[in-house]
């Protein structure tokens, strides 16, 4: 919560130097071993919750300014964004235009114009990505995407309409280069998939449409290791990974 | 183009009414026994073509938006938007900025301001949409995708994003229920995956790949005609169809 001078220092620089009725806000899931979680930020001195968010500067990219906002707000950088939804409902940001109606005049706050937002997501591994709260913020932290607190306006929403997202981005492009080790077994390959949608699937099926769409490369050693059956390994073959991810997974046409 | 005391009454205009910095462009495909084409407006006197585009009013949802921008340049009336990519360079209006840097000054004219707009999309039969220009256009035309003429700012990106989109979506989400009669046969249907993703299929795939989805009935009785061998006739489950739109096709997984 802003004092009242904070607020109009605020405000004053926002007009000067944000483009008015557009911010962004980041949806950051994190995977690992068969965990699915997201980056959220809690304000500080208050139970109040909210995905890393902010403004675009007057002639800055949006794919930048996406990147300049998650780097400001949790520390971390070189996180490939991906843009995925514009939430404009005229009543989304009310709430805060509420917040501060006794501080200062509306005209010269800023909370209190409406805001449609850009939702970019992305996808990491969270052992690999040690977020830092900015100054607003008490704790920006990895949290369960079975335990989580609740969100403030519709982060809720934006964070579900994410991960319908990252469910259909399944179906076309390759997902896990950078989540699994350089070697793996299918069923670990599997339980990544399984964590994402949330469901069980046919280890069969899953194994056929894998291989399907060619970019896997089955290694000629199976795991070492006390098993008498090992599981055979597997790694991504990187110009058809790659191929895929420009072209989409060949889904059978 | 405006005469300047058109363009002030217009920059007025959109000052109190429009949220600034934000517009919309709609990308109409139209599909008819194997022919794609995209709807696009020329401007009355000049050679310059555009998608139909236009600004979202300051209470306004930004599908409703979408929906009366489209009926507004073209006539065309309850078509199913989807919103699919915000456009935001910030260099992407300035040829709109320059235009009318000598009619009146740049504080009071809003072609000036930096302007993101959000692309929506549809695909319709464009047999059964029949556009008529707004006062703006000399013409609001159905043009082949391959004899297109250029289109200004950055519309051809904006089409060719909307283009890509539309593909992939072949590959999660049902389509052919508003373009194919009421039954039809598997080539018929064939063609029009052809005709979008602008490559012949295997006919054997296809078959196989479109039944496993579970959203086509096979009829019991053949096409009649002359043939001696009648193709089937085949039309959509409509209840499969619509779970498809909401949840995804059954990929597989």
């Amino acid at each position: 919560m802003f004092t009242k001078q904070e607020l109009k220092e605020f405000c004053d620089n926002a007009r000067l130097n944000y483009l008015d009725h557009i911010s962004i806000d980041c949806v950051i899931f994190g995977f690992h071993e068969g965990q699915l979680k997201v980056l959220v930020l809690k304000v500080k001195g208050e139970d109040a919750w909210y995905l890393p968010g902010g403004f675009v500067l007057k002639k800055e990219p949006l794919d930048t300014a996406a990147n300049r906002i998650l780097k400001d707000r949790t520390g971390l950088d070189k996180i490939f964004l991906q843009q995925f939804h514009v939430f404009g409902d005229p009543d989304r940001s009310r709430p805060h235009n509420e917040m501060y109606r006794d501080l200062i005049p509306p005209e010269e706050n800023w909370f209190s114009h409406r805001f449609l937002t850009i939702g970019y997501y992305a996808l990491v591994d969270f052992v690999h990505a040690n977020p830092t709260p900015d100054s607003h913020s008490e704790m920006c932290a990895w949290r369960d995407l079975n335990d989580l607190p609740k969100l403030e306006l519709d982060h809720g929403l934006i964070l579900k309409t994410a991960l319908d997202t990252l469910r259909l981005q399944l179906n076309y492009q390759p997902i896990g280069y950078n989540l699994m080790p350089k070697e793996f077994t299918m069923p670990e390959l599997q339980k990544l998939y399984e964590t994402i949608l949330g469901q069980k699937l046919d280890r069969r099926n899953f194994q056929r449409r894998m291989l399907g769409f060619g970019i896997l490369n089955r290694l000629d050693r199976p795991r070492k290791g006390g098993a008498h059956k090992a599981p055979y390994l597997y790694s991504f073959d990187l110009k058809n990974y790659q191929d895929a991810l420009k072209e989409g997974l060949k889904g059978g046409w």
